[in-house]
């Protein structure tokens, strides 16, 4: 054997990134190991009154905040925020943060800035929960409390089971906060069985979808409300993954200003999901359609949207929030196949590394 | 006179565009003239406690928002957020918004989500200031208090004056609020001296800058902080008038995923500000760079950013919350010569009218 010769035959290029998709529906069911963790720190975030949540993460956990937002939003009702990190770790704004739970996201629990924001926020007066998939990190040992994500381990570089849980865990938290933990986790099994059916049938289905934008240089992804983290996680793993120029819209933003730049070679994806956002996405994509852009529709209320080119509809979810979990699926698996129709590596990406040290 | 000739001879595509890029000196002025207004509102906000201050918006005027959560951050220390208009308005989930100001930007004061989004803030217990260039609008009767961008007829479809009022109006209603009007209203006046020099000296080099990104595609323009808003409205700018998918990325968020899809056709336009995020800004740009990235570099720090290809330098600002009313500039600028250089007319992009009724 030649020294030059790996130890280990590497495996098939994207081939970690696909097994991590499809180990979704386990890795939610694990977060539910935790269950009485997020029960705990529900109660002590409402014992504390610290019912203004701000939320700090990058890239796919940012995303997920995204989708906290309107978790806290509708279930408890509290404010909550996708926070400036740059404000307190950078120009060390002197915030009052009581009354306030700052939720650290970090999958390694080693972002940088991530772990600055929650050894400030603390002295700021903020509850500060950490929510990683490494209870040992250093950002769990800044933290009052620590939520696992119990994805088990991640290797490929993109993300997806840890986004996954992440989303779920944030849903979770919530409806702990409103008293209505049982009733969601309940609804996260339901989910996670209803995931593995859907899973099975999108893969045998999304080459056939993913080969015609072989060539894409660019795409819009469209969602709003719960959807509009999807939307940006569907985006950053096309970024990451396909090298496509993806960037997340709100259907209502996209008539704002981006719609000009629409062509026939400027695909759009749209999330529908049948929710009170319906309306504004299904216009967002007729002035799509009406720029000559191709659309691929998915989410539970993919065939509301007239007329599209693609549809990769997701089964119904028993509420808005349950939905997302669902919906975020056919975008991996797209991101999995179009990344090897282009020759690229989904599970280690050209210039990314798993633990993000940036600044 | 054949009847099909028009009536009007049509002026230079872009004409407009360009003009109100360069009346913007004098649109920031006249928005001092409306100062004890800001000063009143600021003062009602103190009175009333309504400290935490929600802002919705869409395209530019959400834009001004990313700079207004550093405005109200680092000048009353005050949280401030982009507020989910879905949540309040689709999903009418029932917040609890006392101790909260509900700040609406609209620039027409006729977008549907955002007046629709203050009337029901006003039910939920917010104090709700509507921020338009039209005091007569919709909007403006929704709001307890009107502020008026004073920022005169903006015709070209792209934004350019709103957006510059917008921001400086965000600025001196969080100055006020910390009791530092007067001092930041004399930066106003200074900015707007240096911007009128400023604005000459980018007029006479742009076009040789622009012109070699004729046939760019695609192009990621970084910032952070306080120039994230700039990252934003620059990324908007390009889309709507040059047809580029441009993605506003905070410095670090490039380095979590996006930076894998850069190579030698991708550009990507940084701006750095002398502040506490220029090493973030740097680090982000040596990234961008070791993936063959062609690197255009602007703001007052642009000199800090090594071997950029092309430099836009703004003049110095006293504070990292003026620095963006000169920084947006070049930016506008550039779009305006790009658009030309495509054929295009950024007065008239394609799909888009003046005033959005999209839902």
């Amino acid at each position: 054997m030649s020294s030059a010769e790996p130890a280990v035959a590497p495996s098939e290029p994207g081939s970690r990134f696909l097994e991590e998709i499809r180990e979704q529906p386990d890795a939610l069911l694990r977060l539910l190991d935790g269950d009485a963790d997020f029960a705990a720190v529900a109660s002590e975030m409402r014992r504390r009154g610290a019912t203004t949540v701000r939320m700090v993460g990058h890239g796919s956990s940012d995303n997920a905040a995204s989708y906290g937002v309107y978790a806290f939003g509708l279930l408890p009702r509290w404010t909550s925020l996708r926070d400036s990190i740059s404000l307190t770790v950078y120009y060390d704004a002197e915030l009052d943060m009581s009354g306030c739970t700052a939720l650290a996201l970090s999958q390694s629990g080693r972002t940088p800035d991530v772990v600055e924001y929650a050894r400030r926020a603390k002295r700021r007066g903020a509850y500060v929960v950490g929510f990683t998939n490494d209870p040992g990190s250093e950002l769990a040992n800044e933290c009052d409390a620590v939520l696992a994500l119990r994805a088990g381990p991640e290797q490929a570089v993109a993300a997806t089971k840890t986004y996954m849980n992440q989303v779920a865990g944030l849903g979770l938290l919530a409806a702990h906060a409103a008293g209505q933990g049982e009733e969601f986790s309940d609804g996260l099994r339901a989910t996670a069985d209803a995931m593995r059916e859907f899973l099975d049938s999108v893969v045998t289905r999304i080459a056939s979808i993913a080969i015609p934008f072989a060539y894409a240089g660019r795409m819009f992804v469209v969602g709003r409300g719960a959807e509009f983290a999807t939307a940006r996680e569907i985006a950053l793993k096309l970024l990451e993954t396909c090298r496509i120029a993806a960037e997340p819209l709100t259907a209502t933003d996209l008539a704002h200003g981006p719609v000009a730049a629409l062509d026939s070679l400027f695909p759009v994806w749209a999330i529908a999901s049948d929710d009170a956002t319906l309306p504004a996405v299904v216009e967002a994509v007729e002035r799509a359609r009406e720029a000559g852009a191709t659309i691929i529709a998915s989410g539970n209320a993919a065939a509301a949207i007239p007329r599209a080119e693609y549809l990769l509809p997701s089964p119904p979810a028993s509420s808005p929030l349950l939905a997302p979990l669902l919906s975020i699926v056919p975008g991996q698996l797209f991101a999995s196949a179009l990344a090897r129709a282009r020759g690229l590596d989904p599970d280690a990406p050209r210039g990314l590394s798993k633990v993000t040290l940036a600044r």
